[in-house]
């Protein structure tokens, strides 16, 4: 497989052209690792059309030589005027900046750094719209974390019992997913039992996990920087009518987007079908938030699946699709996988089951 | 107890005078919470002479009422033109917004939706300026989460053998906090095996621990919003002379540096005493940072520890006392507590044993 790397940087000097600007400045640490695979704390890429060039500071010398494929500069002090003096080297006169990452503070001061001959650029999203579509090694990353997330949720499910709070189950999930070699969750793990279930984006808390309750899990592991995302809702002890009738009917809306997922699909389309199951119910007043996000080096990127018109799905894309229902007093259903668009139509990647499972209490 | 976020306010409101601006919107979270009690993921809070009001979106309809003693606007779309729509019929004239953490493109975005008639106002670090000194309650706090934190290391200790990986030391580290009732770590928690504790900042790997290592730990805990700051050293078998030698120098160091802290003694005279006590070893070259950093809501503030001339101590201040000697292909030694400037001296919160313990292999 040949390395994507140099590919990336060439897509991302066309998208310079367009906005006028023959070099960026690279400074959000995803972007920075996508397009050269930098993966620490501090550094900035610039890139150019002579090439590109990570600056970084001493921590980071021997790691910054491994991992990156481009040259890079060890700086004893501050990043900016190592990289303003090679943009003043190099006679650029105009440089492409994150503007929606970067501080005000930071492009000020940049901006003073570089003088007066080069024009900093506003660019926003542009790496990030490169990653939108997955390559094929990015796709089995993203696999190899999502079977490493149904399997550490598959461990942590046979610990579950009520007693519990809801911290210990998210710990439980944590250490399961890093014993398994995640280098830890993608993103704070969700555990919200019975009524907190409600709460779309419940921290968990040191409440007791009871009987004849709804259980919520949203989580998702990290793994060689790619990530995945899964929420599934059990019941401990036996599910009532109602909660069994809001859980059929989200994973109708469920099963209802996944199906029109393929390439070409308004993201809006994918998102009305789900709604539209619910509506049938009467319970689309009870889905808050959008269908689903792109997911990869972040956990949340683009495309966003929702109910406003942004585009259509591509070949590549790898996103989540998580309907829920929020019941203030009686709790919440979300039932999410993440999916892949293939060139046909759609892979789910999630294996891990639908069923609504029962935890004996 | 009376509650101190009006006081803190207060406060605020008194900086903001100085820097000729009525009002402020705080954007940034730790200050947020700080000055309104919201821990939500989305929230701005506009404080003026008025009073204060958070700004968030409707899945944090039910907390922040519960968390805020202030008054609370739930936001069906973004928060920004409600704020501003606020901010005109107060009739403020200039805003304070903190443009060290606030984006160029939402700096820009913010003044456009504000409109000519209200001038925003640079701000930085006004908040993060009152957190420096803690409150009792703030102190009671972190004591809390120092005390979790050593009890982690405790526990986690007796599992740690050769064999295990770095990121299953981590793993067991974050599991015993969390289930001892911490959010969570309040960083990633750094394991560092061997030749590998030579990098200050490691991130744990999938390398096996081996019998004759040196092993180094350094984990802090968040409880309640409340962060503690811990690094041990500690050998897996019996340590070589040249172990012993260094172990015993960082700590002669770091208790130095303790013996400065007390109130009105500067900052740089505390980083000096432990600099100071390497030198006379020749080891003042291997170590490379600063001595420490406040902590609190987060890992890292004021004051720094360093080298540089920043002020002095004051009562009520948490800092970081933590010197560390790394030698390339032989290991690195740190060790580290968190203390409190008291009215009279210093009192050291973290009750870990410093002596140089051996694993058995």
């Amino acid at each position: 497989m040949p390395d994507p790397r140099p590919e990336r940087r060439a897509r991302l000097l066309d998208l310079l052209e367009q906005h006028k600007a023959g070099a960026m400045a690279v400074t959000h640490l995803p972007n920075v690792r996508y397009l050269s695979g930098f993966t620490g704390s501090n550094g900035v890429l610039l890139v150019t059309q002579r090439g590109a060039r990570l600056f970084t500071d001493p921590r980071y010398d021997i790691q910054a030589s491994q991992e990156c494929d481009c040259s890079t500069k060890i700086c004893a002090g501050p990043v900016w005027p190592e990289l303003a003096k090679e943009v003043r080297r190099q006679g650029l006169t105009a440089l492409a900046m994150e503007s929606d990452k970067v501080s005000h503070d930071q492009w000020l001061a940049s901006a003073a750094e570089l003088g007066k001959p080069v024009r900093l650029k506003r660019a926003k999203g542009l790496v990030e719209g490169l990653r939108v579509i997955k390559s094929a090694s990015e796709i089995e990353a993203i696999r190899r974390s999502v079977r490493l997330n149904s399997k550490a949720f598959q461990q942590a499910l046979g610990k579950i019992r009520p007693g519990m709070t809801e911290i210990q189950v998210a710990a439980e999930i944590d250490y399961r997913m890093r014993r398994l070699g995640a280098e830890g969750p993608a993103f704070e793990t969700i555990v919200a039992a019975g009524g907190r279930s409600a709460l779309p984006h419940a921290r968990p808390t040191n409440q007791q996990l009871k009987a004849n309750q709804l259980l919520l899990v949203d989580m998702g592991a990290s793994l060689d920087g790619y990530c995945s995302d899964m929420t599934r809702v059990v019941h401990l002890g036996p599910p009532p009518a109602r909660a069994r009738q809001l859980y059929d009917a989200v994973l109708e809306a469920q099963l209802a987007s996944i199906a029109e997922v393929k390439p070409g699909a308004a993201c809006a389309q994918v998102d009305a079908a789900g709604r539209r199951t619910l509506r049938k119910r009467g319970l689309d007043k009870f889905f808050t938030h959008s269908t689903g996000h792109g997911l990869g080096l972040e956990i949340h990127e683009g495309p966003r699946i929702g109910r406003k018109p942004e585009g259509v799905l591509r070949p590549g894309m790898v996103i989540t699709i998580e309907p829920g229902v929020y019941l203030r007093g009686f709790g919440g259903i979300r039932i999410e996988d993440t999916v892949l668009v293939t060139e046909t139509g759609v892979e789910v990647l999630t294996s891990t089951t639908k069923e609504f499972l029962v935890i004996p209490t």
